[in-house]
């Protein structure tokens, strides 16, 4: 294990971490808060901390699989809890754990919270928790890719970006990793700007308008309303709405069309797919809603923005969805299964997993006609390779492990089927509100820290797809750390000698 | 697709059906009910229907692997149908999708029942009820290789077996497939006996010791009471929790120990997984119980009965197990999946299932130190192919999907999410009840005739392993049958003109 190349990557990212926070510390400036203090001091313990862990460039700068998943892991692990601090020691979230899991639900995306009055939050730290979901939406490595130069010959950093982004294959799309991480970056910025510029046009507060903006754009969540988004006109519930769908498509659909690419970009499989499920899940929600909403319009414009909000993973609420029919629910428990695009912002499992799964079965349905039939599946015309299928289909099983162990672990608590289930489904798919007693009225602050540790493990388990956290458990991976930091100092050792 | 096979195989089964059916027809007389008369009517029309079915024995016997699963699936539909004529004619069961819905869950060991009140049937109408489980358990068509010569040279057999016999892969016993058949049945009938008899002990009457057996030995789980368990004795439900338990283990167990190699009987790793979920789920819900139980041998009897009769998938109730805390219920929920071991009587998923993918997970994991290892897992000392792999990993996302599926048709009631998750958990692993409002103290009657169907499908589609049930969806299947018959006319036709 090459030890010193991960603590130089968990340098770089805790120090990212510091400078990003500087943001929030101006935006505290602006509105003379002396939460801006709080900032102040992790900053500093940011970048000392981050400096010290880079001082020295390892010579050696390969990076396997295996720590591009550990140094990723990791750095989710620090980020987390560096990025909390300004909440504890600013008082606004005085408990550690519960800052811990309002830091890790912003970053994973999730957009779950502990906080039953969040509009009590001072400027500053509003900004910050809703900032984590744009660094977390794209990832803090991919942005690192974007602009540390690292030594690329080996494919090393292709391993760090493969640990990070959400999807059963990662492709680059231009040749350098550097300038695939750029482009995306620059996609994400000048989309989340244009929400921001449309939302002022709906005389949404510039402050306001960032805010909602980056839960958008990070398909987090995270209300700036006690009532999330139910006391905004329905142009802004509109303009969200779209946006909602928008950050849920695979990023490359925009790559293509910045590029002229168009035709590409129409027949991608999984971009129709999202959008047929999208259209499909409106519909029944449509014709339930209209039961008891006498305006088409309203039924129309609540359940648009109820099923972007949940296919795409993030989580905002313009109605009270748990008071709906038991269809409507079941179709959101649903779309929080399937999730967003691969190549985007949103969580879950991803469409493209849901097809090439419905193609495996169907394709073992064809083998029962023509048992020496060994075609291969396709997508978008192009064959899918087995590895491809195969860790889809481990993925899909290693989920629903992880989701069947939450919901066991997180029955102790006592309460509903239906909470628990749903509560562990938002968190593992990087939603935010379940229903029942974590619907979209109610909040996780009730729970006991036992279930919000095992929940702050299925947040940075489904945004990590799995297996990088998983990996953290394996005994081995210590191992091989510890060997690698012996064969270190003997080297150190020997070198002194022949000196 | 050889027609004339598949319908001779459907008369013999028909015919074998009208057979059985004499059992209860016996019943009805000694107990003088009239409603032996339904039983005569039913008989004489299976054996007709039978007969005329089976009046040309096919000279091309071949049967492959999809003429063996429309053959298992249109066999257990018309079973279901027939199967269900004596409740209709009697008028014990007016309607026929009830009537229907009662053969289904009995057939396919399900036990999920409409009747609210159980003890105002007939004594033969409840033999023939119970007896159903027996004869689904094993399986109608294994009982056919056992007792009918066919020409079995090119394995045609086998893709029966193969259909109907529940778990990833099928083993002969002995070369010859007729003696495994027929070994399996012999354990089947003599465990069954071995627990009337231990029944007969505890004072049960000697009527309700076989339908109770019956349930036992299928893994049904239809009561003979309308509280199921609750009223028996201690002992009663001793015997009928250790029974349950051994009709869950995997049969080549017995075939080992019977033939003295109890080394390798005691070495099965699906058998002993099977015992440590059984004593871990135990474990847990005895724990839970004791905060509301004064007697600890109260809670040890119903954790170790309710644990033994979901997780073979039997459905028999010893107390309402839905008043239970939440993690008992978890725990329950969680077994409703998992099921017995393959190549019992029991439904679910099978424990064998539950390990290959354990070990594929781990494998992956391993994959992240070691990418150039591409040792097969294992599985009793012996590797297991890539092709069974992926019928595990196939086979667990169909069941997810007709699972998602299912619930989202079923929601369409209105009913609570519990209700509906539970009850498609219930059906499409062969329990029998769920919680809510499918409880154990509850009953199907009250749900929608589509609903009902559904729920139909799905334990028709859990009891045959989901693909041949999936196969009657193909229009290929429809397609190949119609070119079959075409090429038969074809065949006659020229037949003539020679002649």
């Amino acid at each position: 294990m090459n030890n010193s190349m991960i603590i130089y990557i968990l340098g770089q990212v805790v120090r990212l971490e510091g400078i990003l926070m500087i943001i929030p510390c101006i935006t505290s400036l602006i509105y003379q808060e002396h939460e801006g203090f709080a900032f102040l001091v992790v900053i500093l313990a940011c970048v000392i901390v981050g400096t010290l862990m880079t001082i020295r460039k390892p010579s050696n700068q390969t990076i396997y699989l295996k720590e591009g998943c550990i140094a990723t892991a990791f750095s989710w692990v620090l980020l987390s809890i560096f990025g909390c601090m300004p909440f504890v020691i600013s008082g606004e979230i005085p408990s550690f754990t519960n800052a811990l899991f309002e830091t890790v639900s912003g970053l994973t995306t999730t957009g779950a919270s502990i906080l039953s009055d969040v509009e009590a939050m001072s400027h500053g730290m509003m900004f910050w928790r809703c900032f984590t979901h744009w660094i977390g939406g794209m990832g803090v490595l991919v942005f690192l890719l974007a602009i540390i130069p690292m030594n690329s010959a080996s494919g090393s950093n292709m391993n760090l970006m493969k640990a990070e982004s959400p999807g059963p294959s990662v492709g680059k799309l231009v040749p350098r990793l550097k300038h695939t991480a750029r482009i995306l970056y620059a996609i994400y910025f000048a989309m989340t700007l244009l929400e921001v510029v449309l939302l002022l046009f709906g005389r949404m507060g510039l402050f306001d308008a960032f805010c909602t903006a980056f839960g958008t754009a990070g398909t987090g969540g995270f209300g700036i309303k006690n009532d999330s988004f139910t006391s905004f006109s329905p142009y802004i519930q509109w303009v969200v709405t779209i946006f909602m769908m928008l950050f849920g498509v695979n990023f490359n659909f925009y790559y293509y069309i910045l590029y002229r690419n168009v035709r590409k970009a129409l027949s991608m499989e999984e971009v129709r797919t999202y959008f047929l499920i999208i259209l499909g899940a409106i519909g029944i929600i449509f014709v339930n809603l209209m039961q008891t909403m006498s305006n088409a319009w309203d039924a129309l414009r609540h359940a648009s923005f109820q099923v972007a909000s949940i296919i795409t993973t993030t989580g905002y609420a313009s109605a009270d969805f748990d008071q709906w029919t038991q269809t409507c629910k079941t179709v959101l428990v649903i779309l929080m299964f399937i999730g967003a695009c691969a190549g985007s912002t949103g969580g879950g499992m991803k469409v493209s997993r849901l097809i090439i799964m419905f193609k495996t079965v169907v394709k073992e349905l064809g083998s029962y006609f023509h048992p020496k039939n060994i075609k291969k599946i396709k997508m978008d015309g192009k064959p899918v390779e087995h590895e491809v299928v195969r860790a889809v289909n481990v993925y899909f099983i290693t989920l629903m492990g992880i989701f069947t162990i939450s919901v066991f672990l997180v029955s102790f608590e006592g309460r509903d089927l239906v909470t628990n289930f749903t509560a562990v489904a938002a968190c593992l798919n990087n939603i935010g509100p379940g229903l029942s007693q974590v619907g979209p009225t109610q909040n996780f602050g009730m729970l006991t820290g036992f279930s919000k540790y095992v929940l702050m493990f299925d947040m940075l388990a489904g945004r990590l797809e799995l297996f990088p956290l998983l990996l953290i458990f394996n005994p081995g991976v210590y191992r091989d750390m510890i060997m690698g930091a012996v064969r270190y100092v003997k080297r150190k050792i020997a070198a002194r000698r022949v000196s």
